[in-house]
């Protein structure tokens, strides 16, 4: 299974041209959208969400992961297998928060460069072609190195890191971090926590763990994000 | 084949969960994005739409539907098979449509939980593993009931029940139940039959029977929805 | 392997209903989502995005391609066998360009007709049969005819032919047809040319050779269509 994770978004053809290589390589192998809309230019807070998410997917996997800024630049292409998932993409700190967290790492330097590598996609062109070797349990094409991991990372990332469809805003929080009865501030509201929307009035915001785990801001039959006033990026804190 | 109905959005990364359990148990089932953005919140008009899609997936198939505002709360999880199709999801009105519609239905209350079943995410926890049971030939786990349909709902939903990329406003009236010469009234305006966009002037507002049997209006080579100010959920009568 | 190429957009039933279509014809064929936001109502402008990005399958492959505003009117359905890969969809000149460049041409008017076929969505009833059927080794279901294409066409469409997730505009020039040295022109700026975004210092913009080998105009770390105030349909100058 080959799981995408891009900020790419919802529309245009470049998830496509990755899926174009993928099923050509590997015609029977599931490729699953996983997320298109991570946020743009931001690795460091797709890091924590691509960490939430990728708990929820069991050996064996390859996270074919692209928020890549600097593509074409100097940043070197990985490929890291954290307690037996794999994931392909660029060294900017995409990988950081899955290997803080992993019990095993291995951190492969990709060497290997395709005949066609253009300046601008390194997805399709050298990513793309990397998680299908990996889905088909080849080695890395590269070189085994010593994880480069930076540990100066703050363990939760005390923002809103997504935004859902719903207005539901995720932070970069895992709930288990939070006491039960602590409750999240942020522009000057607090907010308290509840198990689930049917457990508090329509139209009243609260915080809960979500199913993957991070702390999450909503509104019973309503968005939190226009409710509250809320964006990518503000500033969480717990009371 | 498994067929997805959601209020998701066309973002984020619950399909991508969900096809996850999906293809890690049955990998050679394709699973098909049929809706992610109906109507938010809203089960009685998504119902109405499930209905008018559902009519053109022949058996063997699963529909998975989650437009599921009360999820972690009272509502029942539900497998319902209507002349050979398979429902599975909330017991919140979602195929009340197809079940007064039906011939033949066969209801089922889902008792079986995982062993892992969040407040908030029965698509990924519940209802998935039930359909990948159901997509197997495998009988529903739970409990063979009485079909719970209130067949107090009117035959059609006389409301625009969905608006596409194009601006087309969808009625939940199927056009079968309207005379040929009939127009439709919304908002002060009456507008006129037609076969297809073709057979109207450019800019000018028509409905007609979709692809799918449901009074549709649209503008040739416009958006109906701009052009008319429409909304989701404005009435529509029948002239 | 089946490609889709629409102006279906991101949301909505129709690219679903022509998956069901496809899978259930074909259940071990890959079908890919390319573009579902091709410029709508713009075959032309599709024309050239659809040249530009088919290059990068390579054959067997077939591309069914839908943007049909005169769908149910005098159009007439075609199958285009170009240098091996296959297009499907309406004569309205969205095969043009494709026809254009290539090298060996064979052109067919689709004459059979499915018991269902609605005024509107041919993609699902006329189109999605044909792409399977092609997509199993089968001829086309119709006449061969001598190709249709005209050649009084421009090489490249100096327009802005799409604009991406992260606000780059991408136009419909190749850019190999443009010196090295050359600066593109629109709207009063003048833009030069740059390899790659992290060529370029944060916030400024540059053109450069796509990875599908189009000019497209970007700001490193930011949208040029908001920077720039760029919208599709803008003409292009190379100076």
């Amino acid at each position: 299974m080959i799981v995408l994770f891009t900020d790419f978004g919802p529309c245009g053809p470049y998830v496509g041209q990755m899926k174009g290589v993928l099923y050509r390589s590997n015609p029977g192998v599931p490729v699953i959208d996983l997320l298109a809309d991570a946020p743009t230019f931001d690795p460091r807070a797709s890091a924590y969400l691509l960490a939430a998410y990728a708990a929820d997917f069991a050996p064996p996997v390859v996270f074919l992961c692209v928020i890549d800024p600097g593509v074409g630049g100097s940043r070197a292409p990985v490929a890291v297998k954290v307690d037996g998932r794999w994931f392909v993409g660029p060294d900017n700190g995409l990988f950081n928060v899955v290997g803080m967290r992993g019990r095993e790492v291995e951190w492969w330097d990709v060497t290997w460069r395709p005949q066609r590598l253009t300046a601008t996609f390194h997805g399709r062109d050298l990513f793309a072609p990397v998680a299908a070797r990996l889905a088909r349990g080849e080695v890395p094409p590269g070189e085994r190195r010593d994880a480069r991991i930076d540990r100066s990372w703050p363990e939760d990332d005390r923002r809103i890191i997504y935004i859902d469809h719903f207005g539901n805003a995720i932070t970069g929080i895992r709930a288990a971090a939070v006491g039960d009865g602590a409750r999240l501030s942020l522009g000057g509201r607090t907010i308290a926590r509840a198990r689930t929307y049917a457990d508090v009035p329509e139209g009243q915001s609260f915080w809960y763990e979500n199913a993957n785990g991070l702390a999450e801001i909503a509104v019973n039959r309503g968005s939190a994000s226009e409710a509250l006033g809320l964006r990518l990026g503000d500033t969480v804190t717990i009371a």
